[in-house]
């Protein structure tokens, strides 16, 4: 078996294989989306994410059919004419053209790749109703800091604040007062098979998607806020959902809380430091963000020549890293950092590494 | 273990769990959606559907979330003004308030719930450009002739015809040079657990959803028919999609290959037969669909007194059938006919049935 360091789909997480088991065993790719034995999956899948990611009762937790699908639905349902974005990578810039593609005014405030912002020299349009941020960028390795994160807030109080960690949660402590929405898929740090998105949204989206279909916007149709939202009041979902993936969902954060999100987050910052450690001292390798208030916990992006023959002679070993991503394939390489991935097999990464 | 007749998620195909076991030994979990490895488990899928389907090479097969996401797309994509919709059914339905919701004028011709249509006797808008037909009502048990279907290509060569064969599929043999766009999911006749639609697409959507994007309008994002056609000549997917669910759909279908078709279209009908024959013999039970041209093969759909004390009784014997739709739940019950359910299975049925 490999051991897989790849930002995404990733490692799978440890439990995983005993939970498919037993989805098996309760017939759960069989059961209708309709049945009381859904909503219990759906409303368990509910309170153990709330427990890890301390998620305010009264957050409506959404299920797609993946994140880049949420990046659609908020800009769909959260702006009528104006967005802004803070774009650090290309995930951050595809969030951004989503918004142009959709007919909005797109703001934009763009880093140069590998590099974070500096976020009060950067004033948000009084005319932009979405400003959107990117945690955790899997392209680049770079993170914005939370304290950035909770500055928009306070800053735009009137504004709708979405903050996308895709390939960070759990790993922020997100403070949902000054977070309107946030999102992430299911095969970065939770360890899943990728195929179901899960976006966490409060009452101010809402008001805002119920507002602009009154005004006759278009807001979608199945997977618009209001009609997640109305499905969701009764744990269930407007068409027939990933219920296996659901399931599994709600089975590993439950083993989550079983450890801890305090835990979880302290081992990703212990493993995070012995890779960037490495990567300092080591004559090969290098970190890609030279900012360490900015640098990646779960997606560390390294510098290195011949990045290729490095990955091949790894994945000899069994171990499977990631290529920089787009025109960076040949200069960078990523490892992610996600809790799937154990103390012993960072450690083992390294030692063949140097 | 429970036997499932419902009409999807139903009962899951017989080497479902073999190919779950090779899956998980394979690590497709964690595979990159970029890497050669997905290319030819997407790849593999298309083949076998081509094959079991006989779909043209010029056709593209797109992957979705589910099937009601592709209401969605076909309609953002395929109808810049103007729909038309048979409807005869919950699902044939909720496909035209889509075309609403998504600001087209939406002709609708409407059967009594139960009931087909004399085809002939609608005239289609010389204005609407999609016609939205559905093969089999999922909710009424209400199927449409395949000369029906093929009926509109050849009447309004001009216009774009869509087929849902959600809960059909594999068992119509659609004439692919009549039908511009057919999908489904694979919760249904493929014995799967949900979280994927499957949207197979002719150039002459592909055409009208680009001449739509030149105009400026909005034809979607990442699930844009260009977006996904164009990631899917080089058989990957704009976002990360449901890797786990395409593997197994791409197994299933070489195990239906196996098989051939056409046996399975001829059991299908045995099965049937035994199905409606029972229905018209007993004297608790009669067919909900009045007229034998237009009853569904795949979804049997039964009036009787009582549902909700017949279905709590055969639960208790390990049969688990499904309720009637809707507002049909105190008059009807839905039994599911797809290739996973068995000839036995269907005996041992009637036979609690009686």
């Amino acid at each position: 078996m490999q051991v897989f360091f790849t930002p995404g789909p990733a490692q799978l997480y440890p439990t995983f294989e005993s939970h498919v088991q037993q989805a098996i065993r309760e017939q759960i790719g069989s059961i209708s989306h309709r049945s009381k034995q859904f909503r219990g999956i759906y409303q368990f899948a509910v309170e153990q994410l709330r427990e890890l990611l301390n998620i305010p009762a009264d957050r409506a937790i959404l299920f797609s059919g993946s994140a880049t699908e949420i990046w659609e639905r908020i800009i769909q349902n959260c702006a009528e004419k104006e967005t802004t974005h803070f774009v650090n990578g290309s995930f951050s810039k595809r969030f951004y053209e989503f918004s142009v593609e959709l007919g909005k005014k797109a703001q934009k405030f763009e880093a140069p790749f590998g590099q974070g912002f500096d976020i009060t020299r950067h004033t948000v349009s009084d005319s932009s109703e979405l400003i959107c941020l990117t945690h955790n960028e899997t392209s680049s390795g770079v993170s914005m800091p939370l304290a950035d994160i909770h500055y928009f807030k306070k800053t735009y109080p009137g504004k709708i604040v979405a903050v996308d960690v895709v390939s960070s949660a759990p790993y922020p402590d997100l403070d949902w007062s000054l977070v309107d929405t946030a999102f992430f898929s299911v095969q970065k740090a939770f360890g899943l098979p990728a195929g179901l998105g899960v976006w966490i949204v409060n009452e101010t989206c809402l008001q805002k998607a119920e507002q602009m279909k009154q005004q006759g916007q278009y807001i979608g149709t199945h997977h618009s806020l209001p009609s997640l939202w109305k499905n969701y009041l009764n744990y269930e979902t407007p068409a027939t959902p990933n219920v296996f993936g659901m399931y599994l969902l709600g089975k590993v954060v439950k083993d989550m809380n079983a450890i801890g999100v305090r835990k979880i987050r302290q081992e990703t910052e212990e493993k995070a430091t012995l890779l960037y450690q490495f990567l300092e001292q080591s004559e090969k390798f290098r970190p890609a963000v030279e900012n360490p208030a900015h640098r990646s916990q779960t997606v560390i992006v390294a510098e290195v020549e011949n990045p290729a023959e490095k990955i091949a002679s790894l994945k000899e070993k069994g171990l499977v890293i990631g290529s920089g991503y787009g025109a960076y394939k040949d200069k960078q390489v990523r490892i992610a950092n996600f809790p799937a991935t154990s103390f012993e097999n960072i450690q083992k990464l390294i030692k063949e590494l140097e």
